[in-house]
């Protein structure tokens, strides 16, 4: 293969050989990874805005990115107990400042204690920074009603894609039939897929119900799962609560079956769980797939094999720029834990600030600190306006015909269903394009407002969806929801 | 394999089955995996600490560990203006305050602006904010004299590892005698031996002449590349400059005969240049690979593909924590800079701190400016106090008999040969343990210092080296080499 072509042109002359690195001889799973979320339409949208500078006319004076959860990016302000703490930790010299509160000060006495020279600028342990895996168990032990976590098993990370990364990575092994399958939801968030891809994993399909709210039925992942031991092992099962791009919030019963599933099938767990305090409609709670596990009895609580993610980059803060995250592990072989040490260290630690920034959101101001008022304040009101931005996606597009809408029970988006006319479907596929790709770059282009296709996330085949973030501010939101339903009986009209 | 045991498992029985996830069925490709910077020896130099908190007597109070290039643990102080850009980033409000100097708020404004919604919490563009990106293209330009640079070809990256990691991947392809084959010097840093083994590609090894103040050599370049052409497919030339952990400097004359090389060899090339501001000898000067391939003419510069690299972490700012870096990319083919790009965009972005971070030092204050005295009161101060500690270093191990040590032209290390008595290699057998392991173990518990043995880094067999920083504060670095020249006087006497 290569070899042989690279020594022949050696016998042509070395002044004619072509580029080394060129994509036919570039690592083939690096060509097979997709990643929607900022693929082809978001570039097409950074252009547009380009030429918007540029003077260029078009049919809007701004281009709305309405396509990744980036709660700043839509206007959303920091919590200012986050950035108080930071900006000490950054330059410590202001803790002689009296412009602070005391315990965003205590707060950060304690990270630069803890950090090497007592600077974030020092790398930490790979691992993360010690107190604050132990502020992380603290956080799980209350959030889960007091079951024990060990700041053993919390690994930080540089957000939750990181850790996801990784952890796939461990898991995959064999070659051909063995190879390692990994379970995934579709639609799914395509970190997952562009991870198995990189990894060469093999993909195993579940779908959603998206008639019964995208909800996670056992007999489907059976379906899958004995479809799948035909050709690979599966071994591993990722679901992510409350879903993404689907909004749904799982059941405590459902969270049970699968648990119960992945024990039975001898799957490796894996819960995506970084969206748990972005759940709003009444009636749906956060269940963490530990607590379930434990409450379950021993049988399971000592047996299965589970990772759970969290990160800073969504909830109520939304700070995606810092890269903050921890993964917990649970029941992993000490072997392979020392192992994964080993490999995190390699990147020498997870940002310091983005540990830091961690460290905040799991051990919050309490009710006897001078910060705390605040702080609720600022927190309630983004879980607030998010919850109604929920209702109001919901019900604007269950109003227009040729949408339908699942509730958004949970995490940042709604993932609608849309019909497309024939002709539609006919003329994207003239202009070689998928249906619902050719959709979103026609709003794109005749609205200004950017949304990912739902052949991004996987769909069921003949099925068209989009995935838009409910982070715009309430009034622009409004105005991209009356945008969108303008464009759709349009886009209807025109090929009918 | 896999597939055949877990169902003969299954059928004696599903409660007794083991583990999903196993040394035996984890990726094989991790567990080959080493990295000696963070390695047993420095988790045995943690244990001890924790023990000394403990109360537990030593012949020694603290561990001074100068096992990697961390210079704020060891005390070494962030420079004011960074961190007040950064103090200022993390919390606007600040901006108001008139304790900081206008051009660190000018600087902060720069970077808020270009940021999403105005806050380093929002995710950047993946290849790195674009106003950045201008900056360090600026700043290449300076650097070069003024040979052109592109911010498209800049990519920033969470240090310069994870840019080095994922240029090795998108050169990574091809099995068995295809297999890609990646050059790297002995001794080397082993980040590049741990991401080879990771990506499974073929690790070829050229040796560095210690005689020759470990110089770099063409004709053992090509004495490795031929023996690799038997086994395997060589693409890649990495080289690291100033030199980790052998502290050399290369010489002009090197870099041309080391790209005339890849050139002929059609190798892409990959320059570590992490350490461009750490060049503390006499006569040596730091060249990029950039800049000479330039001057070498048309031929070359506009042929031979190169990726050079640089990070936060080391120079005067020693900013381990941020995880800032960047690469520039040059003569890549067009359609292969695309996957690129798709590929960093599934991990989302840099941490945007480490992003601003990076900014201040390709933009750092100017003479007109009002932070400039201090800034550069510091900075000079930094790299002064490493050139003295480079000098002392050198000269002390250099009058103990059985150490030889060359000079530290640059970077932040020394790599020092260690003769062993035969009598101690027997008894490091005996335990099991790689002779230079046995004596930095036996070190670290008799005086608490911390060192990486050789063996880590790779060595000509049968000679012994270890890798010790040279950033403890002078005072501290005169007792550390003190307790080594005894250590090594006694060790070498109790094995005679």
């Amino acid at each position: 293969g290569a070899l042989s072509q690279s020594s022949t042109q050696a016998v042509n002359g070395v002044s004619h050989r072509g580029k080394v690195l060129t994509l036919d001889s570039m690592n083939p799973n690096v060509k097979r990874v997709e990643y929607a979320v900022r693929g082809p339409i978001v570039q097409r949208a950074v252009q547009i805005e380009k030429e918007l500078k540029e003077g260029v006319k078009k049919p809007f004076t701004e281009v709305i990115k309405a396509n990744i959860g980036d709660a700043h990016a839509m206007g959303q302000k920091p919590i200012t107990f986050l950035r108080q703490v930071l900006a000490l930790c950054s330059y410590p010299e202001l803790l002689e400042d009296n412009m602070f509160p005391e315990d965003a000060k205590k707060r950060a006495r304690r990270i630069l204690e803890s950090c090497g020279g007592h600077s974030i600028g020092a790398y930490s342990a790979s691992q993360g920074i010690e107190c604050i895996r132990q502020d992380v168990a603290r956080y799980i032990e209350r959030r889960d009603g007091g079951i024990p976590s060990s700041p053993d098993n919390i690994y930080l990370s540089t957000g939750a894609s990181d850790a996801i990364v990784t952890m796939l990575k461990l898991l995959v092994c064999g070659e051909g039939r063995s190879r390692t399958g990994v379970m995934i939801s579709i639609p799914q968030y395509p970190l997952y897929s562009a991870a198995l891809a990189d990894l060469g994993a093999v993909q195993i399909s579940y779908y959603l119900d998206e008639d019964k709210c995208w909800s996670l039925d056992v007999a489907e992942l059976r379906r899958a799962l004995n479809a799948a031991r035909q050709h690979c092992n599966p071994r591993v099962l990722c679901i992510i609560n409350p879903g993404n791009p689907t909004g749904q919030v799982q059941s405590r019963q459902c969270i049970e079956d699968v648990i119960r599933f992945a024990k039975e099938e001898h799957l490796f767990l894996m819960a995506d769980e970084v969206y748990q305090d972005n759940v709003y409609a009444e009636g749906c709670k956060f269940h963490s797939f530990k607590k379930v596990l434990f409450e379950m009895g021993p049988e399971y609580s000592s047996t299965v094999e589970m990772a759970s993610f969290h990160s800073t980059s969504k909830c109520y803060m939304g700070e995606c720029g810092f890269r903050g995250g921890y993964m917990e592990v649970i029941n992993m072989d000490p072997e392979v834990k020392a192992q994964l040490t080993k490999l995190v260290s390699v990147r020498l630690c997870p940002p310091v600030p983005g540990q830091a920034l961690l460290d905040l959101v799991v051990n919050p101001p309490q009710p006897d600190e001078p910060s705390y008022t605040t702080f609720m304040k600022e927190r309630t009101a983004v879980l607030a306006a998010l919850a109604e931005k929920a209702r109001l996606t919901e019900e604007t597009f269950n109003t227009v015909p040729g949408i339908t809408c699942n509730p958004v029970q949970g995490a940042m988006y709604t993932f609608p269903r849309i019909t497309l006319p024939q002709k539609a479907i006919d003329k994207a596929k003239e202009e070689g394009q998928v249906p619902d790709m050719y959709y979103c770059m026609r709003l794109l282009e005749e609205e200004g407002i950017c949304l990912v296709p739902g052949s991004g996330f996987g769909q069921r085949e003949g099925t068209f969806h989009f995935r838009m973030t409910i982070l715009p501010p309430t009034e622009k939101l409004k105005v991209v929801l009356q945008k969108i339903r303008e464009f759709h009986l349009r886009f209807t009209q025109e090929f009918s």
